[in-house]
């Protein structure tokens, strides 16, 4: 019934409450997912009070695992799916749950859905890594969802569109995962920043966002990113004299 | 936007803590519905416990009426929903909660969901009155829904059912003209030219158009392609001693 071999994996990013990271695995659980993420728990990992809260999901603490950044905690997934409330002046793509979660099945390679802490939600550098917003289009005098409310309607759209899965087309390859891009923006980055791309300096972390939307949106493959790099090498060099 | 006048009524049938009685009124006003109706609430009403976990829908709250019978929370219903795990020996129609927030926007007058006590659900005489029966589709090895997340799901297709105003792509621009994205090839043509990128000659012309399918694939509109425009520029740049 669940096709283990394409779950979507769910990271919390600096969740607080281990009330709240147990009932996130209790309403992934519901619906299949048993892949949990941290980000810098507030307080540590393993916490004490997720078990109680998670309700018998206790498969999906024990294998849960923790990062220090989100880089790495999606460093091998080629779809990045930030949740937020309805953000202002944001230029990716805004999905719903139905939508994003059609989105995962229809294309190939792991994908992560984000949550951010409880209170302010995810960072805009946060919201930077990812391919695309995720927001539950609640009621606009009233939005008030907690973290696992969030999870969970998420976690059910994906398992209701389950058996709507669509077999890839084999020859389509996955977006590269999360570290071989922030490998090529690294190398981009480098290259600019010793040509002065970032003056001033008090411009340089929009300028960098900005990029990195940019170097993120086209979800690039394995061989598409190997190209770019290649092209980057060769502009590194001095022209030739004609 | 709210369509106030055929909003579902949610009923919750001997509900145990006043804090669950206040999570359901918070995940339904979350998604536009108002009108709760309590069937011998185990503590009474008001509940005192209530309030906090509402965190804000308190107009559900004030609303809230309470009846000695779910015959009598239901009299003034024409569509009566209840919602069940288990469906033994059940001979109702069954559906999930998007077939039956279809079905309450098809048909006319009122429909109410109505929802079990927390431990044991609804009884069989109370899920007698209803003319279908609503299950979420859940893990079949790990069904562990609360009565909050219940509602939340049913209230969350119910709200996706109606036309509800989605976060839209409004700031998302249209890919660039086709004149701007050949400007922009042409300039990184004219760069790796120079850097040797082409050679050798005989392979140039498979080397081009794999580039070109990686500068196309992201459809850069007008601003992301002027950003990429200045990266470009600034590599053409030779690096400053460091």
């Amino acid at each position: 019934m669940w096709d283990k071999a394409n779950l979507p994996l769910i990271v919390l990013v600096r969740p607080q409450l281990g009330e709240n990271i147990g009932k996130a695995a209790r309403a992934m659980l519901n619906f299949g997912l048993t892949e949990l993420r941290l980000v810098e728990p507030r307080d540590g990992w393993p916490n004490p009070s997720a078990g109680p809260a998670a309700a018998g999901a206790d498969e999906v603490l024990e294998r849960a695992t923790v990062h220090p950044t989100l880089a790495d905690a999606v460093a091998d997934c080629a779809q990045v799916y930030a949740t937020t409330v309805r953000k202002r002046g944001v230029t990716k793509p805004v999905l719903t749950p139905a939508e994003a979660a059609e989105a995962i099945h229809r294309e190939s390679g792991r994908s992560a859905l984000v949550f951010g802490p409880e209170r302010s939600g995810l960072e805009t550098d946060d919201v930077a890594l990812a391919r695309a917003i995720v927001t539950v289009p609640v009621n606009p005098e009233f939005g008030s969802l907690n973290l696992a409310q969030a999870v969970i309607l998420c976690a059910y759209e994906w398992s209701k569109s389950q058996s709507l899965a669509q077999p890839t087309a084999e020859d389509l390859l996955p977006p590269a995962p999360q570290d071989e891009l922030e490998g090529m923006i690294a190398q981009i980055d480098a290259m600019l920043e010793a040509r002065g791309y970032f003056h001033p300096a008090g411009r340089s972390a929009t300028t960098r966002r900005t990029l990195r939307g940019v170097l993120t949106k086209p979800a690039w493959n394995h061989l598409e990113l190997r190209t770019f790099r290649g092209v980057l090498t060769h502009l590194n060099r001095k022209p030739r004299d004609p």
